[in-house]
């Protein structure tokens, strides 16, 4: 194959996107990144912004803004509707994008399994817009709380709920934890702590199941210290918006939702007209092409790829490998040689359950604790993207570390939104 | 009047309730605070939101944040609906709030003069979601001209109008001159520049009629150097989200219309019952107390009092003084002694143009340029509550500064905002 000055067209500003797009920033070719969005966010931080630890725009980054000094980029803030896979061609809300090669970094989305209660009450955590409602909602049922006579209903708007105990349901349990005992009680002296109820439902028999059985039950019993109730194989049949129904028939009264129980590909990657498999995800080959369209690369959460009898997970990491091996094998195929299949190099899981804690799995090894808090607090802060964001992300943990603040417990809806 | 601990109820947590709030933390007396919203914002600086140079948050601090040492208060997060001044009792969405003493100070909004088109298709500047609003609109407008093939249509998304030639509407002008020349250019080279057109309108003689002559001629002079096309004596007839027409019936046809031109009492004043005047405003005796309720008072925007045979403006400095003589003839009237008449002192007046630019009018000096861009950057910062505000701000300011950037161009809503 040889083409001059190749087209090659990106769907998706998150991670695996934009990493494939400045890893072709010295490649001869036109490269034209598209999304919907005019920034790239850094989603494993979007519970502190949901528990007023940062600001929204701390974890966002305009994508022209990191992307400025690359010449061979175009970027396009417009919606992908479909593709055209034989004429090589994207239709958008602005028009035809012919390319020559083409990467899917869709992205992923909240999975509700269907249960349209959960769809239409609880909240995912997926979105600034998601944070957001979080943040406003929690403040805003606390403040009603605290001018609220009656004791049970009282009680739901002070009940807390998180489903789903993989890393963002434990960060986030912990997260309100903090907020609620170090913050809000402060702020709201009147307010009787023990009426406070932070629950976190989890399917299977142990949180964070990727990691370590001793790191699962070391996650349990620091989120039980902080006043969290950790509850196990406990499943959710649905949310009306005033109460959660358990499968077996308990019921819980609350009126925040968090739900952070399982994970798809983005919307997008089922209006392409490709054929999408598990978890909505599309199937690639080893190679991370598209049957049929070995132009078609899919990438991150989008595609679906098995690595040892198991899906890739969804998480950033994948996302960022996959996107080198694209632009690996796009390089390979310009110049005519043969793909090569994506190889996972498992860079371990970190989760932060608040001060001074958290549980790693790193090359192996297993840590929690002190040590293990600041290798997370390290990772993040090297990975969000921007001097300014560093530094104001920073300044926001050791203000808040020291003075047990959150600066950010703003509401900001103009409408109730609780 | 001898009253052992008296309740003061204060509406609203802008400059002159969050004042009066702080003047009385040493009272015998239990402070009741009320407003809608948890946070006080500082409004000087919303255009720097709207104009992507600051973050929401940085101009907003929590109530409950600012007053928390403050043992004699009671915040209610709560809307006031009604007064009983007979009975001396509040009617708020959440119960019946007795008091002793009143201080209504309910702050200010954007008078559209009846025109309906205006009210519904300019955005204010007033709140922080109106500042957001401005952001996210002209963002998404000037990336849709990136795509827009048709010069008519592309040049009435790159028209800004700003309506109004006070302090607001000035440095409203002169902050959307430097988004466009100094950051949007960079962003979007493809874009040509020739095609963007910043209108500021104003329907008097000269721009901010509050000062001299010679200063608003060096604002005028300093926003078309700018960029910005200065056009007096144009009185706005009506907008209908696509052409602004003019009286004589001139045609504007634009997408964006910042609306600075008039203020009036916010809509709470006209709840309450109470006579209201020009402006919505409530007329006050010269000691702010209510004709027939001398236990009430009403400071600020809110107030109808007359300096000089002209009616105070509504400006933070006013309401800050109101507050004190408020707070002052409460401990008189309390000691048994009459209360005296608020004397206004006229503090000046500031406008910044941008970069290295501004005017200023203080105790009868006038001074302009560097000068008066220093002072106008270290008055907001001192103003400014809050050591991490300050602080980022700071920050903000001194990288927009040296590397042309402003770093929250971000387009935050779901939906497209344009």
């Amino acid at each position: 194959m040889t083409i001059d000055r190749p087209t090659i067209a990106i769907i998706g500003a998150g991670f695996g996107g934009l990493r494939a797009a400045r890893q072709l920033r010295r490649a001869k070719a036109r490269v034209v990144l598209i999304d919907r969005r005019n920034y790239h966010l850094f989603q494993p931080l979007l519970y502190q912004v949901a528990t007023a630890g940062l600001e929204p725009e701390q974890i966002a980054k305009p994508v022209r803004a990191i992307l400025r000094g690359q010449r061979n980029l175009e970027f396009r803030l417009t919606e992908v509707q479909g593709i055209d896979l034989a004429a090589r061609s994207l239709h958008t809300s602005s028009g035809e994008v012919a390319y020559d090669f083409l990467i899917v970094a869709a992205g992923g989305a909240s999975d509700t399994f269907g249960k349209p209660g959960i769809e239409k009450h609880a909240i995912g955590l997926k979105d600034l817009s998601d944070a957001v409602a979080i943040r406003n909602r929690v403040l805003c049922l606390f403040e009603r709380a605290a001018l609220e006579p009656h004791p049970a209903v009282r009680r739901a708007l002070l009940t807390l709920v998180v489903v789903g105990g993989g890393p963002t349901g434990v960060e986030m349990a912990g997260a309100f934890s903090e907020l609620v005992h170090l913050v809000l009680a402060k702020d709201l002296p009147a307010l009787d702590l023990s009426q406070v109820s932070i629950v976190l439902l989890e399917a299977a028999d142990r949180l964070l199941p990727g990691m370590p059985a001793q790191l699962s039950a070391a996650a349990a019993a620091t989120l039980e210290r902080k006043g969290v109730s950790v509850r196990l194989g406990a499943m959710v049949d649905d949310y009306d918006g005033e109460a959660l129904t358990l499968r077996g028939g308990e019921i819980i009264p609350c009126k925040t939702v968090v739900w952070a129980a399982g994970a798809r590909a983005a919307p997008l990657a089922a209006r392409l007209g490709i054929p999408t498999g598990r978890q909505g995800r599309i199937p690639v080959e080893p190679t991370l092409q598209l049957r049929g369209a070995p132009e078609a690369f899919v990438i991150g959460d989008a595609a679906y790829l098995e690595h040892a009898g198991q899906p890739l997970p969804m998480m950033a990491p994948v996302a960022v490998q996959m996107a080198d091996a694209a632009v690996d094998n796009i390089r390979r195929l310009l110049r005519g040689e043969s793909p090569v299949a994506f190889r996972y190099r498992n860079p371990g899981l970190l989760a932060t359950i608040g001060r001074n804690a958290a549980v790693a799995h790193i090359h192996g090894l297993s840590f929690q604790g002190f040590a293990a808090w600041v290798v997370w607090l390290v990772v993040h802060l090297i990975q969000l993207i921007g001097f300014r964001n560093r530094l104001f992300v920073l300044v926001n943990w050791a203000v808040d570390y020291f003075f047990y603040d959150r600066a950010v417990r703003l509401i900001t809806e103009d409408d109730a939104p609780c």
